[in-house]
């Protein structure tokens, strides 16, 4: 039997990277979408989105009354997410949200919600499996191997330096290891800027090309050695394996879990 | 208080860093040295070790009983190394002991002993903790990314295609990852071999350069993104760390642990 | 004064991006199309094509005679191809065509033409700069440094294994060193296949994965260094570079010229 | 007929490796060494150099006067590899020389003196070839792909960041691109350092982690591709490929050259 599935937000970037993952995959059914316009439409009425004579609903009480579902998918911003998840949890349908966005008060409103309804919940910053598993390892790494640096790699248009992915490895690293200088202790950059950015030691670069899409690796050095870990993201498709291993687990839990390391585990 | 250590074998190319290693180690005291020859010389006796008083025994049982130490590492032949170990745990020496060429019904033996004892050991066919990093990483990554490929490099002098640690690593994502074909389903190669070396599904290709050392890298693939993970050994001393780590642990064991991945956990 | 182009094929996945690259370029001006239909057509009908009052033509030699014109890009099929550059050599408009398929005898034929009019012509089989920049660099390593190794990876939908561009590095390694044997003398295939396809002494070795896109490095070995030159490709837009550059190269040639390598010199 | 070699400074470290490099290599054969004590000693005499019968003499000319040889290693220190230098080409011996340390006015007069004697010279501040092929690839393709950032790696003994290849190579950049500012006009470093040291718009990464002994990539961008050069320094061995064919290069050239990719073109 499959796995019925609600998507919200079906025309943004990601929300129609779902919508073709569900389709595509046998054991999941799309039942329906939620969009802020198109309601009484069907899937098929959008533009770039697949044939299906799949209903558009506008209002989430209305679908999710109408609609007989087991997960929703929302990929739509912060604000309407968090109103979709609190009543997909009160109409016992399971949310797989993508954001970082919910404050921490949001969390454990959905969190006890979550809890005493008994019901998964899933919300992740990050739905590429590869970039998880590639912090966890990192956090890991650490402990036996303290010396560490990070390369990442972006397109020329990207705006800040360090990525985001980048601060958040370096604040996983500092879990595990203690803070300590890194590198000879007379070292000096002969041009400023050389060594990179440091926080508690951790070197990190951030190169910037065109051509480049989203790369990044954890290197680090003992002696004699040296262990990298390489993450290279080449489109928003990374995210879809995530979302449908949170689909697939969340059907398990009974609690909201924050974050995809903890389904990973 | 530093931990007393003996080390069996300090002229061979592992026992000589070994004792260098101990003797850098602030924590670490070199008390003895087990050797087939040399009774009665000093380590300071022998070329290419460093300048130390420290007494060298041809007789295991003699050293045990002479010299007070809380650890025997031991980088010898099986053959030695399995009498050593036996020994230095009825004396009550903790051994850690590098080696792949154990019977099982060895392993038995000195797990039995080590149990009754009440005391700590540990045997490691590997001790570069980078490598045995890659490979517990690469078994976690094949549960959700189990699409993957082995790329190992080494020296144009080594004789054997794929190496051991590939073998190795591929026979470790098998315990984790169902069998699966990969690639196209009707690829074919135009040239014999361009494919690599497969088993189970995974492909594995060696290559040999000349400058090259030991190189590794273990490559993931999921829609839109790819997760690398890398073990370059540079030289001898990559083995240290491992070896390091296993004496600070082996105080705290009151059994047998067969692999350095038992204790990085 | 802008260079006046006119674009065969614009529909194609290549014609659309050299729309893009000749719209986007100010010293570029886009003047007319050649389609197979939609005659009397604006660029602006076609879905997906900028916004462009540019008329689009069947018939080629029609247009020839009512546009002025510097440069035709034609990145249609070979037989179209060939018709297209003949004729407009003969109306002293410059081709620069993207393909591998024109015959010995259809390239002399182009030549020769090109010669008598003493206009220029350029026709590359790859456009991708930075892939054709690797393999005139390999040429060059491999007079150096002989022991090479090449390995390709693409996505797992790929069906030939080794890719033709591999293949077509490995020939051009060949016109500069000895055939030679590498990797030791003696070594053995544990697994089949573990060393790669072999040309000439040279190992190509094929990985394919989902997520991965058009990749490629070519490995030297010499004692104690290797040296590696990488091309990643990761969409179409890697050929425009190539295309744009031949666009302001040809106006400057009074001969056809085959490969992009040759002006890149 | 085998080419006759005098080794300067066979005790050193570079030394020491051309002693083993003109002992294995069947088509030179090593006549003499000249050191600054030992004289009359044989080079088998010497701790850690080969079994052999060769002269060793403390005074260049007594060294150029009594024995035949075609060709000078030296690899001292700057102010003795001058005067050797000078000598040879007096005494018609052809100078292989590794230094980055004489003056303008030194290679002047080293320079004029082979003009007049008609006489092959070869000074070079860096005999590894893969090192210097890097260098070169890295400016050809600077003019292609304008866009390009440089990571170096080192163990983490050393001082200075970036290393002196890495200002090398984008001098050499310089040459043949013009200066352009990179990444995104809007950008910003979120933590101070992040995108690294910058010399007209090329930036340089520099990474210091224990393991690593010398490594260099440079990247280029553009759209939709990049091209890696890269560079792997494992041990001193790097350098004897490049006073090999120095060596076989120095007796067909009748002046000076300066710098190994002079005969690497």
């Amino acid at each position: 039997m499959s796995i019925k599935v609600i998507i919200a937000g079906p025309r943004g970037k990601m929300g129609s990277e779902a919508v073709n993952m569900v389709n595509n995959e046998e054991s999941f059914e799309l039942v329906a979408c939620l969009d802020r316009k198109n309601h009484g439409k069907k899937v098929k009425d959008i533009d770039n989105l697949p044939d299906l004579y799949v209903p558009i609903f506008e209002d989430p009480e209305v679908c999710f009354q109408e609609v007989a579902a087991d997960v929703l998918i929302d990929l739509t911003a912060p604000d309407a997410g968090f109103l979709h998840t609190k009543l997909a949890l009160q109409y016992n349908i399971r949310p797989v949200v993508g954001t970082s966005g919910f404050s921490a008060e949001q969390i454990k409103t959905l969190s006890d919600l979550s809890g005493t309804n008994n019901i998964g919940c899933i919300i992740a910053p990050n739905f590429a499996v590869g970039a998880v598993l590639m912090m966890q390892f990192a956090k890991t790494a650490a402990k036996y191997l303290p010396d560490v640096e990070i390369i990442e790699k972006h397109h020329d248009q990207k705006l800040d330096a360090p990525s985001g992915s980048a601060v958040k490895t370096a604040d996983m690293i500092k879990e595990t290891r203690e803070s300590k200088q890194q590198g000879h202790p007379d070292e000096r950059e002969i041009m400023n800027g050389a060594r990179g950015a440091e926080t508690d030691g951790i070197r990190i670069h951030s190169v910037r090309l065109p051509g480049l899409v989203a790369h990044q690796e954890v290197i680090y050095g003992g002696p004699g050695q040296t262990l990298t870990i390489k993450h290279d993201s080449y489109n928003r498709q990374s995210f879809m394996d995530g979302v449908k291993l949170s689909v697939n687990e969340v059907i398990n839990l009974n609690k909201l879990v924050y974050g995809l390391e903890k389904i990973l585990e």
